[in-house]
């Protein structure tokens, strides 16, 4: 057994490390400070929320999953089983939103990285998704299970990140293995909440149970606390498709966390006008929500909102635009609206961690927060509208979300921090550096960046002219060097190294397709 | 005489030209839409004001000008003659604030560029002030004529930049002559609102006069309405130099619009504490808009505020970063409370237009516009901590201000907006593209990106991986060469070519020091 025993919590214990620099603990639960905009009245607000419900009860939903088509009926669904269209009145949707949660905590292993999701809380999270890895060494290429402890590692060294997420696919493990290894790589090289790709029952069940053996929860009582996360993705317009409605089911009943984000790109899948995209999106929401509380009322349900628009002149994806920008806001709105918790993201379409994807993550990311987003995804490394893990753009962005959750702190204005005294105490002309009131502030009184670099250009073109993204290639290295696994107990990895091993001989599980 | 006569308007003349394409024209007066951010509580606030009183009241203000002191003193301020320290009680700062306006106009010479300080609205005014040049081509260098006409002819390109600024020193000028060949490129190649630099009554007078002739007023007429601006940069803490002194009375006098502006740099000029440097710059504001209001009540002032900090490692100053942000969103409260129109910045350190400069560029805008800024300046081109102008960064800021200035636009949601029946047209699945909902919005539908890229990777490749610096390379030598200077009438150029003429063979005016 291993010495730290100690250090692992009870399913109850709340623990915080003491450890851990003020600096660091600062950024371990973000509260967003300011009011959310609005770019809609809230007669326009109240007429989306209706138009997306006439969406739901005229049009329909197509739900190719037939228990998922079955729950609903029960429910008081209209189903057509030819076509597989479903239509839910207002009042069952209406129904589900009076039971899904405001607000939930999602407890991590260790109980020193748990999530608050919902309020004025805000949770980063790393890029997910891309099947490419990108770095300034070794050029982009397809992902692989080493990338992908890299960026679990790098996510758990930045505290400002608070929960995980798939950033690269490990395209080097077999498909019926992938889904063990990625949980288990989650668990051991991260305390922080781990995500799990809803690709079907098998693969779900799976990496459930991996994660109650490493909270230290069996299959009864594992639904009585949200643990992990994982997205369902519609596929708009008006689908819902096999491992997505399996997806909803089963996290629904096992307690875990549902982040809906309908993949509603204006002028493609969603309708070019942004009030339309809007209620294409929050209709399809409403469906999975739906769907969520029905199974189980009161499972834990994000609104996510995933609104931009294409690019018009080549169809590709456009991020990081003004139409995203207000898209987000406006979700917000709707979110709040319904009483959910909601997710944005930070996104952007450039093909290298240059100006222009710096700018577009700003844009994106902005837009999030100053709709008062709770859990902001792909806020690191993503590039190339989602097709790259860019362990360079990771690291640039890490300082991004701490200057952002520096700017959250209060600014004090007590008599002491008016210094009025110090402002006497200084000749006009005169400089405050020497001071008393100085001397005792400046070691905490900034923030300090990990990366930018403010020396002046004679001094930096000596050094060799570094860019941001030079210094960002060796801060991630110099990350994964020191990087050290959290505590997890013997007992507890070798019932998991057991699990993956059987369930691997076993031949493991294909995704759902 | 010109044929394009006509085109000159008279004094009161509003005229838009009808010419300039709807999309481009949506630039040319911003409002923001979003309700200010908050970082104080009212009390605080308050609190800042009063203590900003205090020093004015009690520790005074060492103020260099004869002229200065002797008209403070005649308003009841307390003089000390042998430490120049000027002592303003709370009275005549509150009798000033009474007569300082809310907002005002600031017409442009040919009337369809006009400026409107004051409530929501918000311009954008380009980088001002650095001795270098930069560009991808040439590297870094001393800014010159050429340059200065460049950035000149930059500005006046791209409609979502309001007004002018001296982006770079034109070094190759001598001294003597430089205000009077600055102030008639402005008026050759631009009709927004030209900049003057308050470098002593000399060079001003030169400066009026000529933009009085390009206005067609006189110098009985011209304090009527403001033509153009200055930025009084008090030398923190707690001093007015003299030509500082002089370009405020001399612009209070002419009617001229005054941004007074502190330089509190939080841990060198001004206190370490945020709350601190904030009174120091509240403080000196005041100071210099009393001075203004004393000498022409309802003299045309904006408050400016530039706290930053420091980096504590260096001493060197350090933007966008979280002080800043959140002294930012401060100010706009501080110019709030006492009922001035107020001006922030669009910063960064970086020596390079990489990831950097963009992220802390947007960071610092952002904290402009959460804050209701209503004049950003150094918006676009601005490098290395202001010392120097970057072609390939101007255009790359054009880029996020005018994605920006479109996130203002509000969202549509009437009822064929929201789109129901062509939600209902599309298949489950299905696409949006060729449905008549999107034929006939998608030319307009989205915002056309003039730099940034969305190629998909392998396409980037083969067009040779071209970053968006490179791109920004191109564009600005598009812009240059594609460039029109806007009418003038030939005997208004004839009389400017002849006072700069005659100025300069009497020897110019030096500049005050």
């Amino acid at each position: 057994m291993s010495s730290r025993l100690d250090s692992v919590p009870g399913r109850r214990r709340r623990a915080r490390k003491a450890t851990d620099s003020a600096r660091s603990d600062k950024y371990r639960r973000l509260t967003n400070p300011f009011e959310p905009a609005k770019v809609l009245s809230d007669d326009e607000v109240a007429g989306i929320h209706e138009a997306g419900l006439k969406v739901l009860a005229g049009t329909g939903i197509r739900v190719l999953h037939e228990e998922a088509r079955s729950i609903l009926k029960d429910a008081g669904a209209e189903v057509d089983e030819d076509t597989e269209l479903v239509r839910i009145d207002p009042g069952l949707v209406t129904e589900s939103l009076a039971s899904a949660p405001s607000r939930f905590e999602i407890r991590s292993r260790t109980g020193t990285r748990d999530v608050l999701m919902g309020d004025r809380s805000v949770a980063f999270f790393p890029v997910a998704g891309p099947p490419h890895s990108m770095d300034l060494d070794r050029g982009r290429r397809a992902g692989t299970k080493d990338d992908y402890d890299d960026f679990i590692k790098l996510a758990q060294s930045f505290d400002v990140i608070h929960g995980l997420a798939p950033a690269v696919e490990p395209q080097d493990v077999p498909l019926e293995d992938r889904h063990l290894e990625m949980t288990l790589s989650q668990i051991l090289f991260s305390d922080k909440i781990p995500f799990v790709y809803s690709r079907g029952r098998a693969q779900v069940a799976d990496c459930l149970e991996m994660i109650g053996l490493a909270n230290g929860v069996d299959e009864s009582t594992l639904s009585e606390e949200p643990l992990c996360w994982t997205v369902i993705n519609t596929n708009s317009p008006r689908q819902l498709d096999l491992p997505m409605c399996e997806g909803i089911i089963d996290f629904a009943r096992a307690g875990q966390v549902l982040v809906i984000t309908p993949f509603t790109l204006a002028g493609a899948m969603a309708p070019v006008s942004l009030a339309g995209a809007l209620t294409l999106q929050h209709g399809e929401a409403l469906a999975g929500l739906t769907l969520a509380q029905v199974v189980t009322p009161g499972a834990p349900v994000v609104y996510g909102a995933f609104t931009s628009n294409v690019d018009m002149r080549s169809g590709s994806p456009a991020f990081g635009t003004p139409e995203a920008f207000k898209a987000a806001v406006a979700s917000g709105q709707l979110a709040r609206h319904i009483g959910v918790p909601w997710r944005s993201s930070g996104v952007n379409t450039s093909n290298v961690p240059d100006a222009q994807s710096a700018y577009e993550t700003m844009f994106n990311t902005f837009g999030a927060l100053a709709g008062g987003a709770n859990m902001v995804i792909h806020s690191a490394g993503w590039l190339e509208s989602g097709l790259s893990a860019s362990y360079e753009k990771f690291v640039l962005d890490i300082e991004m979300l701490q200057i952002i959750a520096e700017s959250f702190q209060p600014i004090e204005a007590t008599d002491a921090e008016l210094a009025l005294d110090a402002i006497a105490e200084v000749d006009p002309g005169g400089h405050f550096f020497g001071i008393d009131h100085t001397l005792a502030r400046y070691r905490s009184a900034f923030y300090e960046p990990v990366l930018f670099n403010r020396v002046n250009f004679e001094q930096w073109q000596e050094e060799g002219a570094v860019t941001s993204m030079e210094r960002a290639n060796k801060l991630w290295k110099e990350a994964l060097i020191s990087f050290q696994a959290p505590p997890i107990d013997d007992g507890t990895a070798a019932a998991l190294a057991d699990f993956v091993g059987r369930r691997k001989a076993e031949g493991g599980a294909a995704p759902r397709s």
